[in-house]
């Protein structure tokens, strides 16, 4: 077995973290003894803590002596609400510490390697770097950029629509389609919709019959707080936070209301067209930890996501069905003046999801 | 090796004919000798004629005596342009026959397989005959519809657009699938667009760079012959066959135009919105011995034949780019009232073409 292979396995035990471990990244760590054995796993838990690291040293005790650690990230070395990993694993004797990625956290940043190297432990940075990267695009983002990644869901027609021209979308994707959006709200940290998908549908966003142990929270972004507290993601709110992002322009019962609900009310500024500026909501929204957000419409968000440059990924659900030029378009307007302006995405993955199709692509 | 496995290679030869045998189906046969071994394969060939069991035949020559005849329609009995197929197993001293699908022409209809048992020849029918009626559907809807099998191709944006608001579409998916759309040319008797796609395009519609030994021929439905003759399709109509489908209103100039370019020129009735009638024209390209038709747009031509329920497949192919809703749609107005009254397709394959993805739905 290879550093490559090892790496691989604590990168899908770092997986399981995603969407649960904001603001912190999600890592995996192996401890592999010198006799080739697996002595500790562990990922990051809900919340951030205890770390990987931590998990796998507790799970191996005497065993780590002289181990090898495989970890997704460099191990933090400052102290926080608990010691430093550095220190855990110099502490318990591993040998070997194998890394995908240098923590980009200024915190960090080297440190956990150098303190690692200083203690006499061998250390092999940039094992299954790409990988790492992409599994920890939302945290490397929000820390190297001050935004969270986007992922824009689109669940359309064959014919690009999703709802017909009087509003009707349910359901256009089948059950295990709907399974495949609660397995991606999952992993992200929250749920996002538009004001107009918030009025039509009444969501309540939730992840519901996959026996989940959390919720992503969830965001509408409604620039004059036209959603009702009386909704379902009102009524909710104490259940599983829902965060309001509104305009200057939101009326202050409104406010009242929606913070009566326990839902958190977040002020930002609007553009010249009064519609919400949607880098400076996202800025926010990674400024209170966020990493991962999925975004699940409606057109005119999508649009401005998309126009703005703030999408990552998009996962593009398929329904075979059809509904014709008067349904309601999955994106609305991008300005193009030309075919070469159009954003260009980067297949990533294709599957049959039940009757319908999932194709995720990368911006 | 089983009778089925058999019959799948029979069909996998029918399959080279698809496109290239009409008005005559796709046959493929394997003539396998008592020791197991293949002594004899065949195909339809090009326009119709030889037939497969005879090319086998030839092939097999004195090995054909005792061999097991898997053939993929039952074997002809009526004397046409050549002697039936049925009286040269038998001559060929074949032991036994097995056929997947019973052929629905009248001149057929069960004579081959009593013509065969009548001399003293063991039968076996229906082996493979789903996989048979697939492969067939063309032939099989012609001769039972007096229609002819329709495939839709839709290439869009992943927002479901085909062209820029400016109706720029070049280039929307990539090469790779522009090749994909060539073989699936190749595989249809016909390609057919609307006139606004003829118009807007000018495209000639043939099979470039696949060392395509035969083109389909090139069909535009054009109620008021509006197509210039100077197009693309008018100057080679004479190396590759135009059928111009016009509207009675069609000037007497714009007839005599196409068809001094080589074109023939087919009038069909049109509805009372004025447009071609779309039933009406299939059935006549059915009457000229049309199997298979691989429409591709525009999105009025492709609305206007869901509407009337004239489609078979669909092949969707989804490029990794947004245009937005200024974009034109794939598909105008299906005049839907609730989206219980949606097509609902069932999808068939899924594959990645390069960067972008082919979808086959069944309507």
């Amino acid at each position: 077995m290879s550093d490559e292979s090892h790496m691989r396995a604590a990168l899908a035990l770092a997986a399981r973290g995603l969407g649960n471990t904001w603001p912190n990244p999600a890592v995996g760590c192996i401890l592999l003894a010198a006799n080739g054995r697996v002595v500790g796993r562990g990922w990051t838990q809900p919340g951030g803590r205890p770390h990987a690291e931590r998990r796998a040293l507790d799970q191996a005790g005497a065993a780590a002596r002289g181990a090898t650690a495989y970890v997704t990230l460099e191990p933090c070395a400052h102290h926080g609400h608990t010691p430093p990993c550095a220190e855990g694993l110099i502490a318990a004797g591993v040998a070997r510490v194998v890394t995908a990625l240098t923590d980009p956290d200024p915190r960090v940043a080297g440190r956990g390697h150098a303190m690692l190297r200083a203690a006499g432990i061998a250390v092999t940075e940039g094992i299954c770097g790409p990988e790492a990267r992409a599994l920890n695009a939302g945290f490397l983002k929000r820390v190297e950029q001050g935004l969270p990644f986007v992922t824009l869901k689109l669940a359309t027609t064959l014919d690009g629509r999703i709802a017909t021209a009087g509003g009707e979308s349910r359901w256009i994707t089948a059950g295990q389609a709907r399974r495949a959006v609660h397995a991606m709200r999952l992993a992200h940290d929250a749920v996002m919709v538009g004001a107009g998908t918030a009025l039509a549908d009444d969501p309540d966003l939730t992840v519901r019959d996959m026996g989940a142990a959390h919720q992503p929270l969830r965001i509408v972004l409604d620039s004059h707080l036209r959603h009702s507290p009386d909704s379902r993601l009102g009524r909710s709110a104490r259940a599983v936070p829902v965060w309001m992002v509104h305009g200057p322009e939101a009326a202050a019962a409104a406010r009242a209301a929606w913070a009566a609900t326990g839902a958190e009310v977040i002020e930002i500024a609007t553009t010249t067209g009064g519609s919400i500026d949607l880098r400076m909501a996202l800025s926010a929204l990674a400024a209170r930890g966020l990493t991962r957000i999925f975004c699940e419409g409606g057109g005119t968000l999508a649009a401005g996501l998309i126009r703005a440059g703030l999408v990552d990924e998009l996962a593009h659900l398929s329904a075979g069905c059809l509904i014709g030029a008067e349904g309601l378009p999955s994106l609305a307007g991008l300005g193009l003046q030309a075919l070469s302006e159009a954003p260009r995405l980067r297949l990533i993955g294709v599957e049959a999801v039940g009757p319908d199709v999932l194709t995720r692509w990368a911006i």
